[in-house]
C-alpha cells in the first residue's frame, strides 16, 4: 500500500540524506535532557523521541542531568541549571515564545512557559527537517497574534459545510469514551505551527452542542488538546435559549435569557475550565440573532461577553452579514452595520471579518472594515477550505492570497497601515488580536483531500503566528518538511505553488470579476444564474454584463462602496488610471472595447486572461513532470491526476464564461484563445446534485 | 504518529520474527519467476514484491526463466515449462482455483486462469504471514460459491446507510478523473480473500447512478477492479424509467419500459463490458417495484434479467419484503411472497435472502426460505456492518454468527441439508450460487471503525469462498496475519473473538428475544417503543411482554411461522422440550415463571443471561489485558477504550431491558444480577439525534 499516505502531514521526520550533515547533527545531538514533569513537556519529549529517531536514524538517549555535552537541553528558564540560567533573560521572551541557543557545546531550547518550550521543540525539529546547519542558531521567536484559531464548519452528523476532504474528524457518537488517534495527531500538527484554538462546530450552529451530553464530549476533546496549548471554542446558536432552554425568547436584554446563558456558560466551565468562548454567526443568511428582537449586534455580543468574562472567555462575533432588503451593494453592508458600533463592544469581544467584503473569492480587495474600527479588535477570517477555489481538486496555494491581503495598505494612519498591523493589533494598540481559518480538514487519510491542501493548513498556521512571513518562505518550509530537501525538487515546486493562485484567479474570475460560481455548491462556472430568490445570490448581480460592457461600478457614480476605504485607497480604486487591473471589474463597469494597459480591448484582454489561467495550469503540469524523480510512483500519480482534472476544469471555466459573455459582447474570440469545445447550452446544462460540501437540506 | 494505523488491514506483511523459519523461507525463496504479461499477473508480481520484501526483509529477485532452483514459479499451467506442465492436471483445477506444490526444489503456484494465479499468490503469502512451514504444501483450493459479493449501502452524497466507519469510500465527485489509492487497496484486500464482486450503491437506490455522467464514474471503478477479478454491480431503482427516462410508468410488462431498460443496459455494457448486473430492493420499505403495477416480483426481476442476459449479466432480487397490511407475522411474509414463485424466475435471477426472517438480529433462526425453493438460486445476505450489534464500537466477531447459520440444517432433503449446501448450490444442483455481505467499510483510516471490524470483512470473504470453514479457523488466520503469530497472543484472542458473539446476544437479546433496539438508528435498547406508524417497526411487536409472560408465539397456537420449516425443524421448534433455549422466546410466549432447563424461572433466567453478557464483556477486557505485551501502546489503548464503552453499553442494555420488563413481571431482580444504576424513566429519556448510519431524511 502507499509508502506515503499523507497522514503524517509535514511531520514525517524522514532520515537526513546528506551524510555530512547527518554526522554534524549526530555529533551535536548525542543525548537529550528533558524532564517530562508536565503533560506538555511529556509531549515535547515524545515528539523529540519520534522526531530525532526518524531524522537521525536512532532513538535519542535521554539523560537525567543537565551537566552534559553535545546534547539538547530542553527546559523552562527557571528549571535550567544556574550557570545556564544566567545566560537567558526571561523578560526578553514573550508569552509562549522561545529561544534556541548554543551554550557550552549544547543546544538549549527554553522558554518561560511549557507551551513555549513545546513550540521551541517543534521549531528545532523543523530546523533539522529542513536540513539547515546548526550554526544558524540562535533563534528567538514568539507569536505576534494572540488567537490563532481554526474554524470547523462541522455539523453534528459529521457532514462538513464546504468540506471537501471527507466528513468531520469529530466522531461525536463515540465521544467521550473513544479518543481517536486523529485528535492527538491533529493537536500535534496544530501545535507544530502554533495554532492555539479550535472552534469545533459550524457557524450555522446547532444548539444541541450546548446540551450536557455534548458538553461532556467537548470536554473530552478539550482534555486531549489542552497540553498542546489548544483551547476549545464552540459556536453559539443565538436562539438556543428557546430551542434547548424552553424560554419563549432569545432577546439579549431579557433577564431570563441572560441568566440562561450565564448558567449555561458556568456549566461549561465546570467541565472545561479553560473553555475559550463562542464564535457567533448572527442575523446572517437566516441565522437568528439580536436583530430578531430589535437589538444590535453589540447587544447580542455583549450579553454573551458578560457571561463569559468571569471565566476569561471571549466572543468572536462574525461581521459576515448582508441583507436581501438592502438593494444597494452587498459589499457595503458589513461596514455599514458594524463600523457605527465601534467602541460599543465589551473588551472580550472580537469582530471576525472575512478578508474581503463579498465571500472568499479567488481575489478580493481587502475588506474596508480593516482599519476602520480603531476601538474594536478585528480578527481576520480566512478560508482554508476551497469553497470557491476548485474544492479539493484544484491545487491552489493560499498563503499567496493571505499574503496579498495582509500586505495590503489600508492607509488608515497613512502609508504603511497594513492589514497585518490591524490584525496583530499594533496599528491601534489593541489588547487582543486574532486570526481564524476555516479548516480544510476532514476524514480523508491525508486530511485535506488534495495533498497540497496541507500546505494551506500549514501556511495559515504560520501566518497566524507571524502575519509578516512571505508566502515563499512558507512554501519553502512546507515543501522541505513534507517531501524533499533537494533543491532540484524545491525550486520548481516553489514556482508551482506561487503561480497556482494567479492561475485560479485567471481561469475563474480575472480582472476583478467575482462570484461567477454556480449556485449552492459553488462548483464550476454559473455566470448565467439569475433566478435565485435573493438578488445577491445570483452571479449576474456581480458581473452586470450587458450589451455595453461588464463590471460592478462601485465608484461614486455607482454604489460608492469605495467611499468605505481611506481616501488614498478610494482615490486609487476610483481612478481608472490608478485602479490595479486585477480589481478593474470589481470597481468599474466598462465597455467591451475599453482599452487595457497592454493595448488590448477589454473583451480580448478578458479572453486572454482566461487563456493565461489555462496556460498556467499547463505550466504547473510541466513543473510536476520535472520533479517526478523525487517522488514515489503513487505520490506522483495522485497529483498528476488532480492536475489533469484541474486543467479540464480551467478550460471549462474559460469556455463557459467566455461563451456566456459573448452573448453580450457579440464579439469573436480573439486569436490566442482556444475555441470552446461545447456550446453554451451544454455548459448551462451541467448539473452536480451531489457536489460535496453543501448542506444536506439544500440537495 | 501511529506505528500501525490499521490501514493495511491483514496485508501488513510484517517481517518473520522466528529466525529459523525466516532462514527456511529465505533458502526456498531465493528468486521468483513470474511473467507480468497481463494486468492481473502484473498485480500478482507487485504483491509478491511487496509481500516478500516485508516478510523476508529483502526485495525478491525476479528471474526471467523457469529453469531455476529454490524459487517460486508463478504461471498458468499452459505457460509452465513442459517438464512442470506434465505434473499438473488442468482438469483437476476448477475455475479460479489454484494449486501450490513443491516441484524439483521449487514452489509452483499455478492455475488455469490469471485470477486463479492471483488467488494462489495471495494464498502463498498468507501461508508465510501465518508462519506455516513450507512442508505443509501442496495446497489445492477453489471457490465453492460463484458470486462472492460486497453490498455497499452507499449513497451518492457519500453518506452510508447503516455505515459506522465514516463516509463512503467512493469519491463520486472526483471520479472518473481521480483514482483514489483506496480503490486499489480495497481491490487488493478483496482479492486476497476471493471476493469477486461489489455492488457500489445503496439498495434504497437513486436512479441518478444510471445516468451517463455516473456510468462513466462507475466505469472508472470497474477498470480499477477488473484485473483483481472483481466485477462491479449497481442497484437499480425500479422507477428509474420515470425518474430519469421521462416515461409515465415503470410497469415491467410495458414495452416502452422494457425498451428503456434494454437501451440503458446496452449503454452500460458499452462502457463496462464485464458489468455484473443489478441488485434490486423492490416493494420493500417504500421502494417502488412491480407490485405498484399489479405485477409480481418475478415479472419485475425477469424484465431486468431479459435485458441483462445477452451480456451475461445477472439480477440479484432481494427477498426482504414485509407489509404493514399483513397483520399476522412479519417473519412469515418473505416466504409467503416468494416461495410460490419458485420456478418462475429466469435463469440469471438469484433471490437474495437475509440470514434470518426478521432483520440481521444478534441471533435469528435460519430463514425458512433456505431449502424451500429448489428451482431458484438463493443467495445468502449477511450483514457485516453492525446495524443491530453495537455499531463500530462493540467488538463482535461475526463469522461465529455466519457459521451458525451456514451450519444450520434445513432438513429439506433429510438430515444434512445444511444451509451451506443451499447457498453453494449443491443441495438442489443450482447452476449459479452466491453470497452477499453488507459492507462495514468506510472512510475511516482503518476502514471499519473498530479495528476488529476488519475480521468480519475478512471472515465474510473467507466464508463466501468456502462456507464450510469454521469461525475458529478464520479467527486464527486473521489474528496471525494482522497482529502476531505468537501463540500467547493468538490463543487468548481466539477465545475473545469466539465469546464476543455470545456476549452481544446475551446482553442485547437473550433467549430468542429480538428487535428490541431503539427505533430508527437501532442504537441502544428501546423495548418500550410502541408509537410508530407501522406495527412491525415497534419493538413491542416482537417481545409481546405482558403481565403473563413474554415472547412471540410462532407455533401453531400462534402465527404458525414454524410451518414454513421442514417438518423435523418445525417439530423441534414447536416443542418446548426440544426447542433450543437460544430460540425460546422467538417461537414461544411463556409465563414469567416458566421453568428453564437449568431450573431457574424464566424471569430469573432472563436476568442472569443479561448479566452473563455483561460478564462476558468483562472477560473480553481481561483477555485484552493479557495480550497487552504484543501490541503497541496505541493498538492496546484503542481497543481498551472501545471495550470500556462496550461494557458500559452492555450494562445499559441489561438495565434498560430488565427495568422495562419488570413493569410486566412485577418480580424482583434475582441474586446475581447487578442492580440498575438508573431509573427506567432515565433510560427511556435517552435520545441520540445524530447517531450515525441513519438516512439524513430521517433526522
Amino acid at each position: 500500500m502507499l509508502p506515503q499516505t499523507g497522514y503524517k502531514l509535514w511531520l514525517d521526520y524522514r532520515k537526513v540524506k546528506n551524510s555530512e550533515l547527518l554526522q554534524e547533527y549526530r555529533n551535536q545531538i548525542q543525548s537529550v535532557y528533558i524532564q517530562p514533569d508536565t503533560k506538555t513537556l511529556e509531549i515535547a519529549q515524545k515528539e523529540l523521541s519520534v522526531g530525532l529517531a526518524g531524522l537521525l536514524g536512532d532513538k535519542p538517549t535521554f539523560l537525567e542531568r543537565q551537566n552534559i555535552k553535545n546534547a539538547i537541553i530542553v527546559a523552562k528558564i527557571k528549571d535550567l541549571n544556574k550557570e545556564y540560567q544566567a545566560l537567558f533573560e526571561s523578560s526578553k521572551i514573550e508569552e509562549n515564545g522561545f529561544q534556541i541557543s548554543h551554550v557550552k557545546e549544547n543546544i538549549i531550547v527554553t522558554s518561560n512557559d511549557d507551551i513555549g518550550v513545546l513550540y521551541g521543540v517543534f521549531h528545532l525539529l523543523k530546523h533539522l527537517q529542513m536540513n539547515l546547519p546548526l550554526k544558524k542558531l540562535p533563534i528567538f521567536d514568539a507569536p505576534k497574534i494572540d488567537l490563532r484559531i481554526l474554524n470547523h464548519w462541522d455539523n453534528l452528523d459529521r457532514s462538513v459545510e464546504r468540506g471537501y476532504a471527507g466528513n468531520s474528524i469529530w466522531k461525536w457518537h463515540k465521544l467521550p469514551g473513544y479518543i481517536d488517534q486523529r485528535y492527538i495527531d491533529y493537536a500535534r500538527a496544530n501545535a507544530s505551527v502554533g495554532i492555539n484554538g479550535t472552534v469545533l462546530t459550524n457557524v450555522n450552529a446547532n444548539a444541541l452542542i450546548l446540551t450536557p451530553m455534548y458538553i461532556k464530549k467537548v470536554a473530552a476533546l478539550a482534555n486531549v488538546f489542552r497540553p498542546y496549548g489548544i483551547r476549545v471554542y464552540l459556536t453559539a446558536r443565538f436562539s438556543a435559549p428557546i430551542e434547548i432552554g424552553n424560554l419563549k425568547t432569545a432577546d439579549p436584554l431579557n433577564p431570563e435569557v441572560r441568566n440562561w446563558w450565564k448558567a449555561k456558560i458556568d456549566r461549561i466551565y465546570k467541565e472545561i475550565p479553560d473553555f475559550g468562548g463562542f464564535l457567533v454567526k448572527a442575523n446572517s443568511e437566516g441565522q437568528p440573532g439580536p436583530q430578531n428582537y430589535g437589538r444590535s449586534h453589540a447587544d447580542g455580543a455583549n450579553m454573551l461577553a458578560d457571561a463569559l468574562a468571569p471565566h476569561k472567555g471571549i466572543v468572536m462575533w462574525r461581521a459576515f452579514v448582508y441583507s436581501e432588503h438592502d438593494a444597494t451593494d452587498r459589499a457595503k453592508q458589513a461596514y455599514n452595520e458594524f463600523v457605527p458600533l465601534d467602541g460599543k463592544f465589551k473588551e472580550n469581544v472580537l469582530l471576525q471579518v472575512k478578508n474581503g467584503a463579498i465571500d472568499f473569492q479567488p481575489r478580493e480587495p481587502f475588506h474596508p472594515m480593516f482599519g476602520a474600527m480603531p476601538k474594536t479588535p478585528l480578527m481576520m477570517e480566512f478560508q482554508i477550505t476551497q469553497e470557491y477555489l476548485g474544492f479539493s481538486t484544484h491545487l491552489v496555494y493560499l498563503p499567496k492570497l493571505y499574503e496579498e491581503v495582509l500586505q495590503a495598505d489600508t492607509y488608515q494612519h497613512g502609508k504603511g497601515s497594513l492589514v497585518a498591523k490591524v490584525i496583530d493589533g499594533t496599528l491601534d494598540h489593541k489588547k487582543i488580536s486574532g486570526m481564524a481559518g476555516v479548516a480544510n480538514i476532514g476524514s480523508d487519510v491525508n486530511w485535506t483531500g488534495h495533498p497540497f491542501g496541507q500546505a494551506n493548513w500549514y501556511g495559515f498556521g504560520r501566518l497566524s503566528w507571524n502575519p509578516y512571513l512571505s508566502a515563499k518562505t512558507i512554501a519553502n518550509e512546507w515543501l522541505r518538511m513534507t517531501y524533499s530537501t533537494n533543491d532540484e525538487f524545491v525550486t520548481p515546486m516553489i514556482k508551482m505553488l506561487l503561480i497556482s493562485r494567479a492561475a485560479v484567479v485567471n481561469y475563474m474570475t480575472p480582472l476583478g470579476l467575482h462570484h461567477l460560481m454556480d449556485t449552492g455548491h459553488h462548483y464550476g462556472p454559473g455566470p448565467w444564474v439569475s433566478n435565485l430568490s435573493r438578488p445577491e445570490w445570483n452571479p449576474v448581480y456581480y458581473h452586470k454584463a450587458d450589451s455595453l460592457g461588464i463590471g460592478f461600478d462601485r465608484t461614486p457614480t455607482g454604489s460608492n462602496a469605495t467611499a468605505q476605504y481611506a481616501k488614498p485607497v478610494a482615490d486609487t480604486f476610483n481612478n481608472l488610471e490608478t485602479c490595479p487591473e486585477e480589481y478593474l471589474l470589481w470597481f468599474h463597469h466598462l465597455p467591451w472595447d475599453y482599452k487595457l494597459k497592454n493595448g488590448n480591448i477589454l473583451w480580448n484582454g478578458l479572453a486572454l486572461k482566461y487563456q493565461e489561467g489555462v496556460g498556467q495550469v499547463r505550466e504547473m503540469q510541466s513543473l510536476w513532470e520535472q520533479i517526478k524523480p523525487y517522488l514515489s510512483a503513487e505520490q506522483y500519480q495522485e497529483v498528476a491526476m488532480l492536475l489533469s482534472i484541474q486543467l479540464k476544469e480551467a478550460k471549462w471555466w474559460r469556455d463557459a464564461c467566455m461563451s456566456y459573455f459573448q452573448t453580450f459582447s457579440k464579439k469573436p474570440f480573439p486569436k490566442g484563445m482556444e475555441t470552446p469545445k461545447h456550446s453554451l447550452k451544454y455548459y448551462k446544462s451541467l448539473k452536480f446534485p451531489y457536489a460535496p460540501g453543501i448542506r444536506p437540506s439544500w440537495h
